[in-house]
């Protein structure tokens, strides 16, 4: 037994090592030539001096509730707490650090292949991915060994890497939506200069957002699902499976970060020598190979260490689930209704936004059902501990389907690089493809991240009940409809101020570049620089003082709710949470999506193509939905699970101290 | 005590009485010239057309409920059914007919004085509010009478309330914003001619969806939110006070419907014999002075009755809420927030777009916790009664403040015949200023509107669970989880459905109004008529074929969800539509209203005025605004309690039958 205690910590040092192997792969590729380094260089010390600056901010916050959690509860939970915000701190900073040479190489490798500039991108991101999921995997597996699946200090493990995704999200959302809709509006519209032309003052800030928001952003956040899933499942484990149940999540894991290792590899072994390659192909390929693998691993774990088939039925339900919700996100994102909305926009602006917004509302329509149907069977056959691992299946494979994700600003960012560094026009065809697979490949992801995280929400919202000892929450007695009432109105508030500050920050970001290419004689004729660092000084700015408000309200309303009206209040407060936020986050994605991809289909050449007053009410279709999809969205999802939580650690606490 | 039982009937007759005496007021003016009476008897016939092909297929379902119901639970629910649902129709069909005779009247008082134009508009809206108020009473009294008291009963009655409202605001809503929209769209941006002008083919019906969206359709709402909140107060009351409880509401909302006749002789008696008038002035001193005599006939009636004068508090602070609530939304949707939209609309649509949608899902914030804060001290101080009597207190002058809805579109369609008979400018203006005034007034009766319908939500909620003989539902268990996820969905994919009815619909009338534009000879050279009933009867069939799926939604569901999994999933249900619908509905309604409030401040000459890049981006948010504030939004608040009202009525027959 005391072997598989082991498990998290070994396979975590497993994925580490194949991490450092696959770092080298990446980076032994010719980075272009000096004016691909330089541009290269300028996005990477960009996207650095953000990160640093958001971490020392994030930082003091860390360190006051490390210090308060320490002398409160003990240093034991409160070291864990460190010890999860640092590994999301390190797995972002690295997996951005080398996603930001990944572009480059990518768009070298172009020159002389397709095939060439998808094995790097690709292993770029699984850099990424398998950060994330390593580490994460590392340092809970560290913590469950050495305090004997201690669920208390996991839970302090677990708050760290949530408060630290929520920040990144919010931040680098923030960032990158400001620095994109400064640079479309101005450049691309006003201007009339094409997207990542280099004489676009704000063009640098825009490949930096693509870093720190899509690549940064989004592995905290995934690093923050992964660990709470197995968290919740562990703590739920426990409960009915006793010590086997605490440890099998971290088996289920393991497997799945082996799994994603061999599935990376035969992506890497089935591009060999290949100069002509279908990239989706090769892409689906090694992902479906990771899943069908875990879920070998797990019938054999099922039966060996729980002594029934039922977890694997779980986890195989959760993928199927995942997979399915995936596709109905890509139905709704890049299917029928794409075109349907690329018709409105014919008649307009307006049209498009009440039909885009129509799409993303009635997305969330058979999510929810399905992720209904997850939960009650998974109840049937497991009890919460069910729920809890249908959502650890979905992330198992973490390490590939997040390199799948992080593919995506590479590719993208390597399309910049080549055309701000002028190459020939078939390298930015090449990596224009690049980038048009990982968007659609990505839906599998999606579809697990949404998936996992609505599970993982009512796992940690079982947990909350058993640490308070709460044993019946009672919707009819009012002030737990109260606080499902307030809860349910967070997400909105939360998506109001990150909205806002895109908002704000996009239109200073606005007029800086007006002001440049006003101001800077000869910019326009590219016989001037642009000031670049100006750019990303003000998206810097904007992200980390409107990052810090939203955050604090995750922390404070379980909080404030519990001294108001009590801990069952709090329990209404994080279903009315899960419940509004939920929906909220799907419609924002989905629509935001619906909105982009239909202005990528006119700008194929339909209902006019570019230029037309279809694309234009499109471009405006596509502004409103950034900070829907890349900022307020994706953060939503981590609001939930922060405030479950933040109660599952501070509400015990609060409770002993004042009772 | 039996005289009490009298009540509703009595005072309803008076109100019925005082309804009749105030119509004959108002059509005892001059219809004006010729020209206009054809104008306004075009919009009278088109609305009349419209109303009776609506009620012809909800008839259908009506009477398909009547002998369901009939066969399975007796007659007696079942007639009281019929005449909720009739009753709601004929206030809906007698209010709008008056309205529609109303508008022509004030047009033509307009040229007298605007104080005669005020008289007239406001005598007319008042009428519907009457209308409204004093046959709800009247039927619930008399059901109340008739059944003893007997809550089976009422529910049948509240249910065929409820059904009628969630058509007509659904049918209604969608044909005024595609009547609206493809009026705008067409007329104003591509044409180039002026609101209301009468080359316009779909200039009649837009005024005719004015009145068959914002008064008949806003009427039967608030028919259903009066006798909900009615019904589920006496239902509550007789709990905790016996008959006494299940009478004091009656007797609220008599002293109410007395205390608004009291404050509309006052404003009429204010103008007479002034010709210069500060109509908002006017317009609040007979809303104060209705409330003001009701809260003391209230302090009265608790003493006396209830022998406790906490009624008395929990109605004032209903009111004061309300209050707050109202100051609230019209801060949103016409203070500074507006102006910093029109500031956003300098830079573009899509800024201005995502600013207004921060500004609507801000605006959830303190409605809720006023709302929350009300409820804990209501259910403080006298139980889920209590909560139930807050909501009663803010619908009990509903005579007055629907008074003050209904004459805005009233005010507006006279500006409509004033531009299209083309009478001297100045008319025009005056009716503009009316216009304007009850786009302010209004508040009050929003805020009242919107607190009450929560209020009700948690009221019927709570008799839910009493007729079901739920003591408890628990959160904890994962079906009633499920049941509130699920239910947080259906506002969403309801509000799809109803934004994507208005887009398609709206879409065949751009193409009507293209079409004539393009195909009738003279037309815009004012030589040849455009063919109105065209559009008028595109509007008409658009609305009727989307509105039924929509409707039934909110009436199958409860079943489907207890067939599945169960009275206490349907409970978790119905707490998950309320979180998610109230959020929907009011982030909806204010962002429509910011939309169309930052388009007229520019219209006045800020940010460029009229034409100005800023306008265009402004245009763009308004029409997008449209479904949301006039379709979607105040749909959402039916539903809530629509669902609510068919659990209460169906599942304890599903029980019995299937036990």
């Amino acid at each position: 037994m005391h072997i598989l205690n082991l498990s998290g910590i070994i396979f975590g040092l497993i994925g580490i090592i194949f991490t450092v192997f696959l770092t080298f792969k990446v980076l032994e590729n010719s980075p272009g030539n000096e004016k691909m380094q330089k541009i290269s260089g300028a996005i990477q010390m960009g996207a650095r001096a953000f990160l640093i600056s958001e971490y020392k901010i994030l930082y003091v916050i860390v360190l006051i509730i490390f210090v308060l959690l320490g002398l409160i509860n003990g240093w034991k939970m409160a070291l864990s707490f460190f010890l999860g915000s640092t590994l999301s701190v390190s797995a972002g900073f690295f997996g951005m650090s080398i996603a930001t040479k990944a572009n480059t190489r990518t768009a070298h490798g172009a020159i002389e292949s397709l095939s060439k500039g998808l094995k790097i991108a690709f292993n770029g991101g699984a850099v990424m991915g398998m950060t994330v999921a390593s580490l994460g995997l590392f340092g809970l597996g560290l913590i469950f060994y050495l305090t004997n699946g201690d669920t208390v200090s996991m839970s302090g493990y677990a708050m760290g890497a949530s408060l630290v995704a929520l920040f990144a999200r919010v931040g680098g959302g923030i960032f990158t939506k400001a620095a994109d809709v400064g640079a479309d509006l101005v450049g691309k519209t006003e201007a009339g200069i094409p997207e990542d032309d280099p004489r676009n003052p704000a063009v640098i800030a825009d490949n930096v957002g693509d870093n720190v928001g899509d690549v940064a952003g989004m592995g905290a956040d995934l690093y923050e699902s992964f660990v709470g899933s197995i968290f919740s499942a562990s703590a739920l484990g426990v409960l009915v499976y006793d010590k086997e149940g605490a440890v099998f999540p971290f088996l289920v894991v393991s497997i799945g970060i082996l799994s994603a290792i061999i599935g990376i590899l035969v992506f890497n072994f089935s591009l060999k020598n290949k100069d002509d390659v279908d990239p989706s192909k090769a892409l689906h390929f090694g992902t479906y190979i990771a899943n069908g693998l875990t879920l070998l691993g797990v019938l054999f774990l099922s039966l060996m260490i729980l002594k029934t088939i039922n977890p694997f039925f779980v986890i195989f339900l959760g993928m199927i689930v995942g997979m399915i919700i995936g596709s109905i996100t890509e139905y709704y994102t890049a299917k029928s209704p794409i075109k349907h909305l690329a018709n409105s926009a014919v008649s307009g602006a307006a049209p498009l936004l009440i039909s885009g917004m129509a799409v993303g509302m009635e997305s969330t329509a058979i999510p929810v059902v399905l992720i209904s149907i997850a939960t009650i069977i998974s109840y049937n056959l497991l009890g919460l501990f069910g729920i809890a691992l249908a959502g650890v299946g979905m992330l198992a494979t973490l390490g590939i389907t997040l390199a799948i994700d992080a593919y995506g600003p590479i590719a993208d960012n390597a399309g910049g690089i080549a055309q701000m560094a002028e190459l020939e026009s078939y390298v930015r065809e090449r990596t224009d493809q690049l980038d048009a697979v990982g968007n659609t490949t990505a839906a599998i992801g999606k579809g697990f991240a949404i998936g996992s995280a609505a599970l993982t929400a009512l796992a940690l919202f079982a947990s909350y009940t058993k640490v308070t000892g709460l044993n019946i929450i009672d919707l009819s007695k009012s002030q737990v409809f109260i606080g499902a009432l307030v809860g349910g109105m967070l997400p909105f508030l939360f998506s109001s101020m990150a909205m806002k500050a895109v908002g704000e920050a996009a239109e200073i970001m606005v007029q800086e570049v007006r002001r440049q290419f006003k101001e800077i004689v000869g910019l326009m004729e590219g016989k001037a620089d642009p000031d670049y660092s100006s750019c990303v000084s003000i998206a810097t700015k904007g992200a980390l003082k409107k990052m810090v408000f939203p955050s604090l309200l995750a922390v404070f309303m379980p909080i404030i709710m519990f001294f108001i009206l009590g801990k069952e209040s709090v329990a209404g407060m994080l279903v009315g949470t899960t419940v509004s936020g939920v929906m909220l986050a799907i419609f924002m994605a989905n629509a935001g999506g619906a909105w982009d991809n239909a202005k990528k289909y006119i700008e194929e050449g339909n209902f006019g193509g570019k230029g037309s007053f279809a694309h234009k009410a499109s471009v405006i279709g596509d502004t409103v939905g950034d900070p829907f999809k890349d900022t307020a969205g994706p953060a939503i999802n981590i609001l939930i699970k922060l405030m479950s939580i933040v109660s599952i650690v501070v509400i015990p606490i609060l409770m002993k101290i004042f009772k």
